[in-house]
């Protein structure tokens, strides 16, 4: 596994890096964000995996996200990958919900797309792995998830699935329903077909939520009460509902957007949550 | 004096707003930023003025600044302008440390830019009473200045110079002495020419500092240790020397560079340095 450093600039008593490496999962060239604070060298910290939404690359949070404060004071490392495969031979669309950009956090088994977008694959068999393999202070028996809108699907949907990989869950303004939504119906339809109505159920988080029964989970969910696609009725939080084991506390937060204003406001309570568990 | 909103967005129990107006000292639209925490109706908050350095606009500091978390916490409004005039009626070259983003806060006196360059007044005369029409609250007795890199020099050149508009001072990175390095000498010999260099001293905060006899202050500055334009001479804050009632506390961080990251990392203790002496 070959990891090229991209960059690694000083931030709030630790460093802010940027790696790219060739993904077997998605056959193309992935970059990724790690934020690490200062440790001494032997020790272990928990980890927080950061999956953004539609559009975004791992830069957008980086930059915009106030996470670094808040990871620095906790002392855990930072992750946030790219959204979707990229690059000239990866099929893309002339639409910003579609494609290059929109990975979903699935894995694609219709033409063009299942040659390359299998971001499910990506973050739950090799993206770890490949942090770890730089950074290896990430502890990764314990590592939360959390996200933002696709990324807050992605989550979710990852978090209830795999809680042998995460122990920890929140989300900020998640598509919490995909398969009662727009942006579900195109994603799902391109990725895994319009037949494939029962794969689609696996991948709704307040589908999953409704027949969970792994480990107790408590999670977080911020959803700000101005956020254009709730009211266009892409989000659903409402359809997050606590079932056994998984509690969900949704805090619908009065004027704030979709924007990373939203995020970074929230962004330390977030990482409190996580920190909290991931320490136990 | 009319005043556009062009976006208002809920933050940190706050929000950032941007406005845009007609400046009658640039002679051109303007933009500028002010991040406003909740207050009551009739309550006076006190100001910070940030400048920005070469390139950016009022959006850098805004997206990537992390001032919002501490403005918020210590209930100060934050006010960040544009750099420099723009549009297409303004004279640009085509080099970043000059022209359109490199107003260097100065009154440029030689053509073509003395018909819109004019920083110093807009900041000086113009600014501060246009954030106070829309933004009530504002206590325009009680306004600090700060500043990163091109923006620091404006900072404690405007801070050194008008006391009675500043009460406070800080900067980030600044340059400190422009008279003596290669970024000083190109926008002083193009906006005030060659021969005038008794000028240049005017707007040189090393020299001001030497002769500095005003209201106590006590001046703030963090350098990163691994900064470029540091190593290139360009910022030179060993030249800031503590003058009589003007007092200087210059902390080399160590590692850190000339980015946003470096900003962020240190934007609380700023905002606390200046709240403290704001309060009073």
């Amino acid at each position: 596994m070959t990891v090229e450093q991209v960059s690694a600039v000083r931030s709030f008593n630790g460093t802010q890096y940027v790696f790219k490496h060739k993904s077997e999962s998605l056959s193309c060239e992935m970059t990724f964000g790690v934020y690490v604070p200062d440790h001494t060298i032997g020790e272990k910290l928990p980890g927080l995996l950061y999956l953004s939404g539609l559009t975004c690359t791992h830069a957008n949070v980086m930059e915009k996200g106030g996470a670094q404060i808040g990871a620095s004071k906790l002392r855990l490392i930072f992750i946030h990958p790219d959204t979707s495969p990229r690059g000239e031979g990866v099929p893309d669309a002339d639409r910003y919900d579609l494609g290059q950009g929109a990975g979903f956090y699935i894995d694609a088994t219709r033409a063009p797309w299942s040659s390359h977008f299998k971001m499910r694959s990506y973050i739950e068999s090799e993206l770890l792995a490949t942090v770890a393999s730089v950074v290896p202070a990430l502890d990764s028996a314990r590592v939360g998830i959390t996200g933002h809108s696709m990324g807050g699907h992605g989550a979710l949907t990852l978090g209830l699935s795999r809680p042998d990989l995460f122990r920890s869950i929140s989300a900020f303004a998640p598509i919490s329903h995909p398969t009662e939504c727009a942006w579900g119906h195109t994603l799902f339809g391109e990725y895994l077909g319009d037949e494939a109505k029962e794969e689609w159920k696996k991948f709704d988080a307040a589908i999953l939520l409704s027949s969970y029964s792994g480990p107790a989970r408590s999670i977080l969910v911020d959803q700000g009460t101005e956020d254009n696609f709730l009211k266009q009725n892409q989000l659903q939080p409402e359809s997050l509902k606590s079932h056994r084991a998984a509690t969900v506390e949704l805090r619908m937060q009065s004027g704030y957007d979709h924007s990373y204003y939203f995020i970074a406001t929230f962004m330390y309570d977030h990482i409190e949550h996580h920190h909290k568990q991931l320490i136990q």
